[in-house]
């Protein structure tokens, strides 16, 4: 119920604001299940997208050419590709040398902040979408956050993503005057937050994603086929099992 | 008097770390006078200085020589330059092909926003920071913002670099345990924050900066001579000749 009014909400916003504004919306694409499903409902509540995604020294490149291929089939009126070398810091599995973990199911993920945790990643996304959106006069940012299957990664949080909004609107040339009337201007969108990734994957099919063409695998091979073993293949793998059907990618 | 309160309020936090956990700090360093002058109100607080630096398609990229050099004479633990292409977004006379504003004498400066701003800029570097702090176990980062001289850039003031410190304790993992507590971890320091040019400019000369190594200039020749005629220059020109001196850049 309170999914079905949060994309109302987002209808409606952009509906009232085709009347009185642009509706352009920087949308963070890494090519995974998550943020396809996110672009689709950015579309969907009438929204431009504009498409940023980063090339940070993940150890998974393919993504990005899933995220070109997802972005160019779904009309987004741009896509940008920030070169952002998070390797520089280290201390990630994704970034650095280190083993991804795996496991059998669903059951043995662990509960701790996991390994493949990179140090300020989302904050470092939302700030690049933050320059974006400024310099294309948009107010609505959208990301794929979870906080239900990553509970583990503190910037997926509900309250992490308050604050980063508070900051952004006291951070931008273009929210200044909002902030004099102490009104938002600024608006991070996360749509994906308290759903369970079985509710992600059937709303994206109600939107008509196609699946097949992502990639959430932490460690896939280099024809980009998905391990089947690390945490987000097996959260994935899950997801679709709930609705009663098989991983396209696996 | 404030300014002397917060400067022993720096030693006292750091000597106080000394016995208790570890006293690394990321400074944020561009080469410019106010960064230069942080750099060693850190040391001198006791802080082991991590240098960080960036490459964002600045029109004047000899800075970073100058902040190699600064970062080095400094005795800094280390010192990296992320590369991070800003003109991906544009907007900026800092990164584009936009003049950059010249004038005869400091009256002549505009008090809107100036061209010479950057989208997010100081919410993309402090991100940076924080990906660094938490990669080395630092809970202290310092900018050299100053709300005075450029009251027109937004991520220059005080409330915002209080919300982006409040967000920071939010998005890092290393920080989880003192949000449970009520209690933040991660501190942006920021030393100038209301201190005129003059008054940094003594700070630092106080502690034995060199200034002559510095650049301050959004438009200096390839041989970093200052143009002295934009607005950073004249400011700076002020500061020194406010402390019965000539800019000895100039």
């Amino acid at each position: 119920m309170l999914g079905a009014l949060r994309f109302i909400g987002y209808k409606f916003q952009a509906q009232y604001k085709g009347i009185n504004m642009k509706k352009n919306a920087v949308i963070l694409l890494s090519g995974g299940l998550d943020s396809t499903t996110i672009l689709a409902i950015a579309k969907d509540a009438g929204y431009d997208p504009y498409v940023l995604s980063f090339s940070y020294g993940q150890r998974h490149d393919i993504e990005l050419e899933k995220a070109k291929e997802i972005a160019k089939d779904s009309g987004a009126k741009e896509h940008k590709i920030a070169n952002i070398d998070l390797r520089l810091f280290g201390g990630s599995a994704l970034t650095d040398k280190i083993d991804v973990p795996k496991h059998n199911n669903v059951d043995e993920i662990d509960s701790e902040i996991p390994i493949t945790y990179v140090p300020a990643r989302n904050t470092i996304f939302l700030s690049f979408a933050l320059a974006y959106a400024e310099t294309i006069e948009a107010f609505d940012i959208f990301i794929g956050v979870n906080a239900l299957d990553y509970s583990g990664y503190p910037d997926c949080r509900e309250e992490y993503i308050k604050s980063f909004e508070d900051m952004s609107n006291l951070a931008l040339a273009a929210c200044v005057d909002a902030n004099i009337n102490n009104r938002k201007k600024m608006h991070i969108h996360t749509p994906l937050i308290d759903m369970t990734k079985a509710e992600i994957i059937k709303k994206g099919l109600e939107l008509g994603v196609d699946y097949s063409k992502t990639l959430s695998c932490y460690d896939p091979d280099t024809n980009g086929n998905p391990c089947k073993k690390c945490d987000s293949c097996l959260l994935r793998q899950k997801g679709f099992n709930e609705n009663g059907m098989v991983d396209p990618c696996f």
